[in-house]
């Protein structure tokens, strides 16, 4: 029988690819088995869904785990930590086509950039409530020991994120990317600086201007429901956590100009982003179904942003294994309400997460993404702090009577 | 009469110039001046001169001042700051063709690497010890407090770099351009691991080794006069200060092959090196009398050492008003045994190495020069510190059983 005799071969050729990681492929359809012995086991339910995870994998793997037509057998991020080796090894034009076609697709224009944070952004808050920390804060956090809870580790990073910066009281900040507004709502209670956050989530700005009423902070922390590239005014601080990884390398350029303009030659800002080692198109599957219009740029990409502006990096932290801890909280948080979410949004939904989360998981343990921090000064601020220990003391900028001394040599 | 004529022109535009940021020029050969009013003046000696300071602003200011056709009435780093200003409104063409010629002619090739270091390196030591630190330490010192002698600095410098690199008794490494071998001999002495330290200034290897055998280190370092080019052997890390300046940017993938080649995936390293916010051709008078070969680049350019090896950037770290006062220090040493340098060396050899340290100091002060130290690791590298003021405990790597894993993604 000719279709049996082809799926043999499928499940051959596909086990020849997986079997060097230890794990196994079976067909669920018939009696296709070549023994498991205990191993981590991906139970495929036809003989195409084979085909497909073959001629095009990164986005297979993940649509048919979604539909349900590929099951794992084993620990899934374990299996996915074997399978990011050996899926390296497979033809990957029909991605790499696909990618380079989304990225015309889901440009990130003004209004293209709305459809795309739309995309991930405007699920209803009480979904996002299941499994973030209580301030839902949906970026890398910052475990000053591993034993840390989730709530302590991203109350850690917002107060990171302001040691950096050397907030004063009294000082303006913007931030562009503010999701549901825990970190300006930090750095107005904690730090008494008067910030303006914008954001294109519908969703998230209602929920954080209610917070903002509930803290009695509306008077300090505006959140304005636009895009980055329509902020206006002047401001001391600059920061953005989790936006530039959707701004497109296209647009560094312009970021730069939009932070020069609000902060000027004399200001400072961070930037907190997930990056790789070197340029790689995102994940099909991730950019398809996950984060239309993302793409992690490598460090030396993302500086794009500072250059034609003469800012001064002042210092990068990478943070990469404190996500990979943060995404095993999460993880394990979705796991616990995993019926629930199930039950709200279809097995689909919660199948497609639950791949997400521990993907990503594995990307950040194996070093495939990175999380980089990024504090920046224009080349005339005078208030830089003197060591990485010392917030407070500025360096001394030598005054030069009423002389205007720009950068030259 | 014509050439008076000729002087005065060139002397008011000369000062339409300089009198924005309150320096005056006067020419000393006749009695064409504007009246001073206390400013600081340059009194420059004839029309020729004033000339070339026109037309070649960047090489002949230098040399004028060197050869003594130019004097600075006033605090010299205080009037480079005010000319660093407005020399950038001169015309550039000239320097900018030579430096791009002198990029050919003093290209860092091995032979040309050897020859430029030479030029620089291979002044007899005890000019350098005239006003270096007591270790001979050339580059930037780490001030933990402003008030740290120089001596408290380097040594300071030498430990901020070993516990960057989280070094353990019974590790090897590899230092590439070691100077006169304080940082190596540190390394052996204070965290008991064994080191290789290259360098083609042969006036500094000979000094390095006799240091050694002096302490009693000669087993555990091993200074090697050659080329970083000709590294071989395995190590658990790689570090360079100061040397990345004299690499060339082209050769920066190669260096990013040649540290992988020698630290594999797994292990770790540090470039400590002068660089920009933006790129720029170095100042023509330094690349032609100071440095030949030379070029501090932006941090963006040097970042190309890391990409094609997969190498993590961990940590960056931008020490810019410690390179300015590092200077300062030095400048006031060198003021210090000025007429003892002038005697051994000529009048114009002093003068010469005062405007550099001046002016270099001037650049670190204005931001014109960075200066970075960037943190690295392999993909594979599992002994990286979970945070930053957490030197001992490594970050935990699940372990994949035997799985070979590489990153991916």
């Amino acid at each position: 029988m000719v279709p049996f005799r082809v799926d043999r071969w499928l499940l051959q050729e596909a086990n020849k690819i997986v079997e060097p990681v230890g794990v196994h492929i079976e067909l669920r359809s018939n009696a296709l088995t070549t023994g498991t012995s205990g191993r981590p086991t991906i139970r495929v339910v036809n003989g195409q869904t084979l085909a497909h995870l073959l001629f095009n994998p990164d986005l297979s793997f993940g649509d048919a785990y979604t539909r349900g037509s590929l099951e794992i057998d084993g620990d899934l991020v374990s299996v996915l930590e074997r399978l990011f080796e050996c899926t390296s090894r497979l033809p990957k034009w029909i991605s790499r086509l696909k990618t380079v076609w989304l990225r015309h697709v889901q440009a990130n224009s003004l209004r293209g950039s709305r459809r795309n944070i739309r995309h991930h952004y405007d699920l209803p808050t009480d979904f996002y409530q299941l499994w973030l920390d209580r301030e839902l804060i949906y970026t890398c956090a910052y475990f000053p020991e591993r034993q840390a809870t989730l709530e302590e580790a991203q109350q850690a990073k917002l107060k990171l994120i302001c040691k950096k910066l050397w907030l004063k009281a009294g000082e303006t900040m913007v931030e562009a990317g503010c999701g549901w507004g825990a970190l300006s709502l930090y750095m107005a209670r904690e730090y008494g600086v008067r910030v303006k956050a914008y954001n294109i989530s519908h969703e998230q700005i209602v929920f954080a201007r209610n917070r903002a009423r509930e803290q009695g902070l509306s008077g300090e922390v505006e959140f304005i429901e636009d895009d980055y590239r329509n902020i206006h005014g002047h401001f001391d601080a600059f920061v953005s956590v989790g936006m530039l990884e959707h701004v497109g390398v296209e647009h560094y350029r312009d970021l730069g100009r939009i932070i020069h303009k609000v902060i000027g030659d004399s200001g400072r800002g961070l930037l907190h982003f997930i990056g790789r080692n070197f340029p790689k198109p995102i994940n099909l599957w991730i950019q398809k179904r996950i984060f239309p219009g993302a793409y992690p740029p490598s460090l030396r990409e993302a500086l794009e942003v500072f250059e034609a502006q003469d800012f001064s990096v002042l210092d990068i932290e990478n943070l990469r294994p404190h996500y990979a801890l943060t995404l095993r909280h999460w993880l394990d948080r979705f796991e616990y309400s995993y019926d629930l979410v199930a039950g709200r949004r279809g097995e689909e939904f919660a199948r497609m997460w639950r791949l997400y989360l521990a993907g990503s998981m594995v990307a950040f343990n194996l070093g495939t993404l990175q999380l980089f921090q990024v504090v920046f000064a224009g080349h005339r601020c005078s208030t830089v702090p003197w060591t990485r220990n010392d917030g407070k003391r500025a360096i001394e900028r030598k005054p030069m009577d009423d002389v205007w001394i720009p950068a030259m040599c």
